[in-house]
Parts: C-alpha cells; structure tokens; sequence
C-alpha cells in the first residue's frame, strides 16, 4: 500500500494523522509540484478524480476520499480504534465527523479556495476547468469558521475530546481543518472558546500531529 | 425510534429509502411547517443543529448525518447490506458515497439554496443567522450539476449500479441529489449521459423510491 499526499492540504492530512495514530506505516507520495500549488502533471495523468488524497493498494486499486479510507484501514488494522467500538459509538463519531467535513473543512475550503492568489480560477477542487473565485465566499467562510469553532466549543465542554474521553475521526478531521486555517489564513479561535482551545493545544501535542516539512 | 424528514428534502430522504430497502418500519415525523418552507418552531426547540435528518432513539438520544444514521441502521439491522459486505467494498461504496453527497447533493444545495425565492436569507442550511444567496452560485451550482451527472455517468459504464451489480448508499445519494433537483430545480440530464439516464430509471422504478407526499 501507498499513500498520495499534497503537503499541507487539509484532506491528506487527515489520514496521515490516522496512520500515526494507528501505527502504520507506508510509502507517502507527494502528488504536488515543486513548482507550487498544482498536483503533478504525473499525478493526474494517473488520478483522474484530481484529487487527494488517494491510498493505492498493491494491486493498484486506487481509494479515495479520506474517511473512506481510513474506515478501509481501520477494518484491517482495528488497534487501536478511531472510529468507535460499537454500533452507537460509531454513529456519534460519524455524526461530529460529517459536521466537522462539512463545516470546518467546508469553511476553510471556501475561505482559502476564494481568497488565495495562487487559487485564482480553481475556486472548486477536483476539476480541470477555470472556475472563478467568488469574493462573497471569502466573508462567508470566514463567518463559517467561526460558527463552526462555536459549534464545537459548545459540543466538548469538559471533555478532552469531540465525542468522548476517547481521541477519534472527528477530532482528526477538526484538527486538521482548523490547523489549516490558522497557518494559511491566518484564523484564530475566539478567546470565548475556551473548550476549543483546550482541545486545540491537547490535540496539537500528539505526536501524530508533528508534521516533517 | 422514530425518524425526523422534513418533506421534499434531499437528506432525509436518504435515509427514507434506506428504511424502506431494508424493509425497516418505524414513525416518520415531518418537522417542516404547513406555513412553507421552514423547520417547525418545535422541532428547532428541540434539535439546536437546526437540520433533518434526525434518527431519535428510545432513550432520546438523537444521531443526525443521513450516513451516520444509515451505518447505525447496518448494523442493528445487516440485511440486505447497502453499504457493502468486506472491507474493500465497503471502503469502494464510501468513496462514491461521498462523492454523490459533496458533488451530487452538494451541486443541488448550491443550485437550489441561492435561488428559491422561499429561501431568500438563508443561503446555507443550519443556521439561524440571515445568509444572503449569492447569484454566482447559481450557476457554478448548475455546472457542478452536469460535472456530478458526467462523472457517474462515466463511473455506472455498463453496470446496473454505481459501484457494482448491487444497490447500495451510493446509489440513494446520487439518487435524492438528481432527483431533487430534477423537480426543484428543473435540470435535466444530458442526453449523451446514457449510462446515467438507464441507472436513474432503473432506480426510479424501485418501491423503496416511490413517494406518498
């Protein structure tokens, strides 16, 4: 097995996070450019989805979507678990995940994708045509993010996690779209979330975190 | 348990037709208003995510996210399997799985929220704050429509289904987002999308999919 990844893109990240989480290891493939913020011609000559990140079995079946395959793998490799130990453990996991894809990684799609420079005319992943940044957007995202981070706030209170006492899928996916945002758009947490920044600075210290870049 | 819809609405209906595939019987709860196109005071009183579906268990514990209650319901109740038997079908039915949901739903709520008159103010769902529809995303909303229908034109080829020979979540997502905005918003499919129109017929013609409304 292998892992695509496109340094410092949200969506990848969530995955190489799980595998240290997990343990496992594999051959991770930078699917970017040195030249910039472009996936390698090499890349989409092989990936037609255009996106990442993608894990490529030995038998050349290609993956994608990153909770797709992180739940791939946590069928393989059960230990320890990330997405929850029975059937309504499970449901809570894949409910704050979603909302935490949809709104957090969703807000800080929208933000970056509309205001970044090197993003003008891909306003959208995953497609080859021109599709133009919309101002609008960038206000929007932005008030997204904070709707999100208010959102979380509220659902961790005392605990140490998103769901339970226990780290999982939906803290991955949190993480890695605030952890975005703060680097590449400059968000910061409202000092009123103290639940989300308690959170912020637990998750930001475990070791599956630390990136090599 | 006991199910919230909200008629019309693409993501309870998801999990509408999961329960009727898996032959799955329980009270089906309209939290829309006779009034028009809201949510119910009562049901907001009660649900601070502000969105449907909502699956509501004995106890009162509430699980929102049409997959996260459609994976609960698998495995409480595994036959017949919609979301795959091992592993990598599994993980095969996720990734189109959630591409339907972020391009096929997702084209369908740009398409649609930014346009309805009805939904003037509340360009995003879940939330109580005045969104303003943005008229650009009228039309990227359109062509991420026909990219959506395109692409699992491409992927369904000759195969009755989108992954396989068997129906599955893949095939109810894609499904509520061409169909709600085949009614809504009037689009149609292409015509070169042959292999798209034969699997929207076929699916159409399921009893799972009929509607009493």
């Amino acid at each position: 097995m292998k892992l695509y990844d496109w340094k410092g893109a949200p969506n990848p990240r969530r995955v190489l996070i799980f595998l240290k989480e997990k343990a496992i290891e594999m051959p991770v493939i930078d699917a970017g450019t040195d030249a910039g913020a472009r996936l390698s011609d090499e890349y989409l000559a092989d990936h037609s989805q255009r996106l990442v990140p993608v894990l490529e079995l030995d038998d050349g079946t290609q993956i994608g979507e990153a909770m797709a395959i992180c739940r791939y793998l946590e069928s393989i490799h059960p230990e320890p678990p990330l997405m929850g130990s029975d059937a309504l453990e499970r449901a809570r996991i894949d409910m704050w995940e979603r909302r935490a894809d949809m709104e957090g990684i969703g807000a800080a799609s929208e933000l970056f994708r509309n205001s970044h420079p090197a993003f003008a005319g891909r306003g959208l992943p995953g497609r080859a045509e021109r599709i133009e940044q919309i101002p609008e957007l960038v206000e929007r995202g932005g008030a997204r993010m904070t709707w999100f981070i208010e959102k979380f706030d509220a659902q961790i209170g005392d605990s140490p996690f998103i769901t339970s006492a226990d780290f999982t899928t939906a803290d991955i996916t949190a993480f890695c779209a605030m952890n975005f945002t703060e680097k590449v758009c400059k968000v910061r947490i409202p000092e009123s979330c103290v639940n989300f920044t308690r959170w912020y600075e637990a998750v930001s210290a475990r070791p599956s975190v630390a990136r090599k870049q």
